[in-house]
């Protein structure tokens, strides 16, 4: 058997490195035919490799998307429109915390035709440059963020993209961005659109501009969409977004000509995440080999030293010497079976968990201050865990509970049995999750708690009833969502676990409540009781000792005290 | 404002059409500082556009899904042993039957260490051309199926290729693949590995070796998995495989050493799948105005007739002349207002829905004779239904049930309200369905469906219960999954609408079964209280009318006849 390092050059002219291989194909058919080999008749009409290898080609990302678009979001119109809001301030307030400003941002939805919709996002943020814009706004798979472990609402470089690529498939309107990214030059204004068929932007029109902010960014985004309220709509997710971030002053109009503003609660910028190294217990045997082909270090422990967080240039050598390698050996020409037996030594060793300064809580107190914004209730209780870690990526949980409200909604009835069943809100690094709650970590996390043992009525399998908003938050460098469109957390048994302690500890303060609620009712029953039957009890006596009214009145006084002292209240 | 066309060259050195913009950074920074521009405070250590602007940069398709592996259906070992099997099938199947080849094909899985499994399958299709190979088993989004709207297994050109990164990523073993298409030629033997970094295949090592089929495919790949029997299992896949396809021959040679033949049941080639354009109905406004940019037609009904199904020329003239366009107008040159109209122009005409010998049902009797092999059951009922249209998308509902057998694995208790829920069989394009059962349209139809209408128990919101399978089949030139994964049907309203007509149609054959059994089962009790008290009446009669055992006899009998001939049967 011939061993050869080929190269080659597919139908569509992509290159590999290294020289070129020609004719291949005719090479192929100039094969002295084999007399022995068995004939296979074959039915007419059939394809074969040759006329089956003549469609094979490249698929863009851009067009795999906008084939499968509801992967991201764009299931149908009203999602759609929920979807580029989202991309779009997710980015905003990403921008603006990167550069430390205190984010203020407007979002405008104009109605243009029955299903037309122009929305305008705008923010002081840093600015983008002039160069970089076309490619953040007009091409998928492009971004800063993708290849940092660091805290950060956009992780995928898709989002926004998709949303102009939406916009131009439903209407054949380009994106247009007005940028900003210094007081001392003008605004950068442009026309992008997506080429599907090779994913990269086209500029169709391209100026200066005035701009009223000293640095930011201005996005509209013309599409077909639908507009409605309530559940899962714009609204609702700039409610929670506001909750999320009581450092964000954000502005809406919506299309019912509407302006609503969500004031900044506090002017303190929230934690700034820093970006950190992979933790070596997450890589597998494949990766750590391409890392170490990949790496420009000279010796193996410098390497693992470099390449990941958590290694000391001791610890280094000692998984060197443990993997039984030379110290000198190059990471890029170590064989497979020599990272495979430094991947062992890895496995072996005790190696610090991860840093966790990398990812930033809400906080309770924050927590709380939003729950009371939405719902005015009669019981609070928040709990922020201590970071933890899946896979080698630190992620932290929050959990915060309002109990006791009157539901608007509800209907007049105090039917136990038709309270409606709790109220969940998702958050992932400070974004709200609207769809697919049934789908992910979190409901899962819920439903397995068992809310009867604090009080709260709740059927096997499903969410607990009674008036209750639960909000569950998970911050990570890395959160692992079940699909592109971002809606909901897999289910890593790590964060499942995380989840349900902090949910218990909110749930066991609920109960202390609950149960309390439960005596003072009791008591306040008994004490009706008492106020219902001692007149009588006093008419009674009357008749028996034959006492006069003002007899009476002290025998039942006295009655009383001494029955309401002897209960414990 | 100025406007005018730019070209821009990426940090990574992606050249745009045209000539370049050199120096684009250091003209911006030349701008003069406005004296009057506010000067905005920014905190110290924040990020600024430019410093932004160097961590931007494309992410590769495959560093993509490397990082995001769960939404191929990585997540876990024991999910990625069954998909890497379940791709390499599913190309196989597809393959023989694009040149109306019976497949035959040889699964293997053997266990190397606790963790690391090699998977190989070889099929006698047409084999693969040398030049495609390395592209087909190493480069994500690269296949001949994506362009086309025709019913097949795969569609996405992602599956194998992510299999094998898979296997490249947690052992660092290349995908290894021989590949013959020609018995006069010898046969292609190849180790292949993705570049994740760029999406490119490096050939490893290129060969010619001996074959033991005329034409075929075989490929191995090592991987970290889990091999468990059970619900979800490859065991599982390959049984339901065989179900939905009775024309393949399945032999597959399990971890534990067992050998299962699934032996074709008919020699007959399933139905041909055609390939169809797409109908004008499902096109959005933006899609057609790329369509009409790209198209080289010289006049815009020509690119109507030519790009769309059922659109003939004078209907396409028809369209044009609504539209108040000229019939002369050049497709390539038509602005987006004028294609608005001609959007608006299909929408308002009436044309033909989708042709629909497209796609190809398994066919009531092959269901049936599928469920036969599987389970013993009293009753069985099918349903295909005739093909609809989703989207502009042709497709195809079956629906087959097999009722009233006994449950190995379920208890010895004939408690009914203990009773199993029923078994739910997913297949689409002939491929099983394993995982996100609750998550897809078909589960959503069956728990919609009202079951005890039937004479079936069913909980609100749940499965129905009782010894029952019901398998439902989706045959579609474009089968909408909720994700890469392929795990469940999009929720779209005709489908649902589809499932349920089908299921329907089984059920009410099967609430006739169910009743007529209930009144067997009732005229067996009758019958056994006659057979039980007969003969006490008969001593009654012999005390009463002092009659002999002869004449007991003959009255008994005769009055057994009268109560059997009163009772309908």
């Amino acid at each position: 058997m011939a061993v050869r390092k080929v190269d080659d050059k597919n139908q569509l002219g992509f290159a590999f490195d290294g020289e070129e291989v020609s004719q291949e194909h005719t090479e192929e058919t100039k094969v002295a035919p084999k007399p022995k080999a068995k004939k296979k008749p074959k039915k007419k009409g059939g394809a074969t490799a040759e006329s089956m290898a003549t469609k094979q080609r490249d698929i863009s990302i851009s067009e795999f998307f906008a084939k499968n678009r509801h992967l991201l979001g764009f299931d149908n119109p009203r999602k759609a429109l929920l979807t580029t809001v989202k991309e779009a301030v997710d980015n905003a307030l990403d921008a603006c915390e990167e550069a430390h400003i205190l984010p203020d941002i407007t979002v405008i939805i104009k109605q243009l035709t029955d299903s037309k919709y122009k929305i305008t996002i705008k923010d002081n943020g840093p600015g983008i440059v002039k160069k970089q814009v076309p490619n953040i706004f007009a091409r998928l798979l492009y971004g800063s963020k993708f290849h940092s472990l660091k805290m950060s609402r956009g992780q995928q470089g898709i989002g926004i993209s998709a949303a102009g690529m939406y916009g131009l498939i439903t209407t054949g309107e380009p994106v247009e961005v007005i940028s900003r990214t210094s007081p001392n030059k003008p605004a950068y204004h442009c026309h992008v659109q997506i080429d599907t068929s090779k994913n990269t932007p086209d500029i169709i029109m391209d100026a200066e501009c005035d701009f009223d902010l000293p640095t930011g960014t201005q996005v509209v985004i013309t599409l077909e969409g639908k507009y409605l309220k309530g559940k899962q709509s714009v609204d609702e997710y700039l409610t929670q977004t506001a909750m999320a971030n009581p450092h964000a002053t954000i502005i809406y109009y919506s299309p019912d000509g509407m302006c609503h503003e969500y004031k900044r609660q506090n002017s303190e910028l929230p934690f700034i995440p820093v970006e950190i190294k992979p933790h070596p217990y997450g890589v597998e045997l494949g990766m750590l080999f391409k890392m170490a082909r990949d790496s420009k270090a000279k010796k193996i422990p410098q390497f693992l030293h470099d390449d990941f967080s958590r290694v000391s240039t001791n610890l280094a050598k000692q998984i060197t010497k443990n993997a039984n390698l030379s110290l000198q050996l190059k990471p890029s020409k170590a064989t497979l079976q020599e990272i495979e037996l430094l991947h062992k030594s890895i496995n072996e060793t005790k190696i610090m968990a991860p840093s966790t300064n990398c990812i930033g809580p809400i906080g309770e107190d924050r927590l709380e201050e939003g729950l009371r914004r939405v719902v005015d209730a009669e019981f609070y209780a928040t709990c922020t865990r201590r970071p933890s870690v899946y896979r080698g990526n630190p992620f932290l949980i929050e959990a915060a509970l309002a109990y006791g409200f009157k539901d608007p909604k509800a209907k007049k009835k105090d039917d136990d049995d038709k309270q409606p069943l709790m109220q969940l809100k998702r958050i992932a690094n400070r974004v709200p999750l609207l769809y697919q709650q049934s789908g992910g970590a979190i409901h899962k996390a819920v439903i397995e708690t068992n809310w009867r043992n604090y009080g709260i009525s709740q059927s096997r399998g499903s969410l607990p009833s009674g008036p209750m908003i639960l909000m569950v938050h998970i911050a990570s460098v890395w959160v692992p969502f079940t699909s592109e469109s971002k809606e909901a957390i897999a289910h890593y048994p790590e964060i499942i676990k995380e989840i349900k302690l902090a949910v218990q500890e909110c749930g066991r303060k609920l109960g202390q409540h609950v149960r309390r609620q439960k005596r003072i009712k009791q008591e306040l029953s008994k004490r009706s009781y008492i106020q219902t039957y001692l007149p009588h009890i006093g008419e009674a006596l009357r008749d028996i000792l034959s006492l006069d009214e003002n007899e009476v009145t002290e025998v039942v006084d006295k009655l009383r005290d001494v029955l309401e002292r002897s209960r414990k209240f």
